[in-house]
């Protein structure tokens, strides 16, 4: 079984359950950015974007550089392998679920189909 | 551009960012349960895993139902489809963006061979 950090997921889902910092990684993709830029591009406060990135810093999903007055955020080491992870292997368990349901509706169906035969004889 | 429910992905990345909800819905994921089943698997009381199920049932992602003196818990209509939608774009922005930054590394390194070259001539 796959061992998961828990700490580090609670930390990138709960960075992405917001949309403003998904709009941020968003951006990042495309390219860095100041805070600043980032403030206007969001039409926030330099506090309430500097919060948003802060936390996405602590979810290692951003870093930051300051030089001169300027504070460059770019994308982290983080790219959210692990949620990816989590989410993919789940999705394959209720597939995997779902067909096993399928395969049972079917014998199920196949048996009446024989039973009806056999009645209508 | 995909349109994505702000709302939802908001909630159903908060839903995920907890050890014991992603729990839940592997649980889920392999078979329903009641929730006095799944508060002896996570050692919770039953008010504390009655907030978790009611956090993913907001979210669409586990509905309940009631029978008699049990409640059976299963996975909700959302099935998570959205979430997975918003990584899988994101990874993809990013890579095209990595591998447009691996073109430009490998063009400035085959004009420096070029370079090298020239001046040992």
């Amino acid at each position: 079984m796959v061992q998961y950090d828990e700490a580090r997921l609670d930390a990138s889902f709960a960075a992405l359950s917001d949309a403003t910092r998904r709009g941020v990684l968003e951006q990042l993709g495309r390219a860095d950015a100041s805070i600043t830029a980032l403030a206007e591009r969001f039409q926030m406060t330099l506090t309430g974007i500097k919060k948003h990135v802060g936390v996405l810093e602590q979810a290692g999903l951003v870093t930051t550089e300051k030089v001169g007055r300027v504070r460059t955020c770019k994308l982290g080491p983080h790219r959210l392998e692990e949620a990816t992870a989590w989410i993919e292997r789940h999705r394959q368990l209720w597939e995997a679920r779902f067909d096993a349901l399928e395969t049972v509706l079917e014998e199920l169906q196949r048996k009446e189909q024989i039973n009806g035969r056999k009645k209508r004889k």
